[in-house]
């Protein structure tokens, strides 16, 4: 597996992203390519010695920082011979030298340049931004997560389609089983638009589960939920949010009293686990 | 406070109702009524002696069942002399013989029955659905969480006007902040509809917060959140879901090894705390 990892996407780029590629090199069996601006990335990479043999650095000499938007960032995308490290490193995957592109940037530039340089699969207009949710009994991807806030029947489809394949090759997941999110279970629930895409989802030849409420989302009913952006974004913002004032206000009630710390003290290896499977950082990527 | 209850309410109807308001009418200070069929539910009441003083029986012979829509649920709801338990409890508010109505019946039948004998706040096209969310430091009032999964922008003004007395005369908050839900908290972010809401709510001479995600709503920052029937419906279960997940995550983590079993069993106060918190027999309820 051929890993490009940008090193210029962090607010305090470049040197967090070098200590993790130099750690991943290390601790996984993968080529890993840094790729952004060489003067400042290689006297990081020169303070570890020896540097792992399947770490490397690829030099691009422009960056899209978080404060590129509109037009700008269009043409830092889309130029045939941008050096930006997103457009440098996409690159790769288009003639094949890396397998996987990773950037911790601005997402719409991540969106932008992947659309322009990777294009989109055939019959899909929009590209999604996914979620790998963790659910009961493993993980399901929920798109779009915000990339379009407002979506029409057809985007919802081109969802659903880009999820199953994503399901399929990333998870190992045969004839993945997509649900459509709405406020009730039964066909003709939903808004308008989630109304106007049941039809068309049950005609896709998916594996299409039907309407979902939370329930069936977080009870591991679906490998793959599909909603528009605005929604998507408000159900996983709204989730981690949840999931925090959970686990702050039972640290707070267990440190109320001797017993309760007592027994917190003895039931902390459940609590990390809790705490490492809630942990945005260990899924918090948002797969394109 | 003088409380009706529809006693032909639930799936199970009228036992659960006579129950629960026996309870009720011992446990509080309150004038308690129940509404509905007097041949089913005065030999419930016989069951029990000496009845608390504090309750009475109204007859309502009519009912609307679960399966009433449409036209029928709209003329139950309408008709001047309907005498369904519904449209009886909530002609009494109307003329000043109740302070309050509470059903488990189904809500369209609530909501309809509402809207015609009720009728609405001046300005108010729509009535909403709200709950009241548990957040940090007290509850959050969300509406619409299901009535209207299609909205305009100036039906979620009317829902942040209503959602604003609410606050102040039932939760007794003084001048309560008004959340707008959206995909980011900036201004501009947001899917059409909020965007165009949000001038409006700007322009209203409400305490306007402005746009709120999950970490706002659930961290306390506003009294009231604001968004369509679908979105609200959507964020409540999802909430209700992950809750669920975390807590069966955290009981089976904590029956894995004797060591976290006993931490447990120290630490039950704490957990029975939280569960209290999170039941949703507590909050469930949806004021109208």
């Amino acid at each position: 597996m051929r890993i490009v990892l940008d090193a210029m996407g962090s607010d305090n780029c470049p040197a967090p992203e070098v200590e993790g590629a130099i750690q991943a090199a290390m601790d996984f069996d993968i080529e890993l390519t840094l790729v952004g601006d060489a003067a400042r990335v290689q006297p990081l990479l020169e303070q570890h010695t020896p540097l792992p043999a399947n770490l490397s650095l690829t030099h691009a000499p422009d960056t899209i920082t978080m404060e590129d938007k509109g037009l700008k960032l269009a043409l830092k995308a889309k130029k045939k011979n941008s050096r930006t490290s997103m457009a440098v490193g996409m690159d790769m995957l288009k003639n094949g030298t890396a397998d996987a592109f990773v950037t911790a940037g601005n997402t719409g530039g991540a969106l932008t340049t992947a659309y322009f340089r990777l294009g989109v699969i055939e019959g899909v207009e929009r590209p999604a931004l996914s979620a790998l949710v963790p659910v009961r009994g493993g993980f399901c991807a929920v798109l779009d997560i915000g990339a379009n806030p407002d979506c029409k029947p057809e985007h919802l489809l081109q969802f659903a389609v880009m999820g199953s394949i994503y399901a399929q090759s990333a998870l190992g997941i045969d004839n993945p089983r997509i649900g459509l999110l709405s406020n009730g279970e039964e066909a003709g629930k939903g808004n308008e638009l989630v109304r106007e895409t049941y039809p068309l989802l049950e005609a896709s030849g998916l594996n299409f589960y039907g309407n979902i409420e939370g329930k069936e989302l977080f009870g591991g009913e679906v490998d793959v939920a599909v909603t528009d952006g605005f929604t998507g974004n408000v159900l996983i913002k709204s989730s981690e949010a949840v999931a925090k004032l959970l686990v702050d206000m039972l640290r707070e009630s267990l440190m109320g009293s001797l017993r309760t710390k007592l027994g917190a003290l003895a039931a902390k290896p459940a609590f990390d686990e809790l705490k490492r499977m809630l942990n945005p950082d260990e899924i918090g990527a948002a797969p394109l």
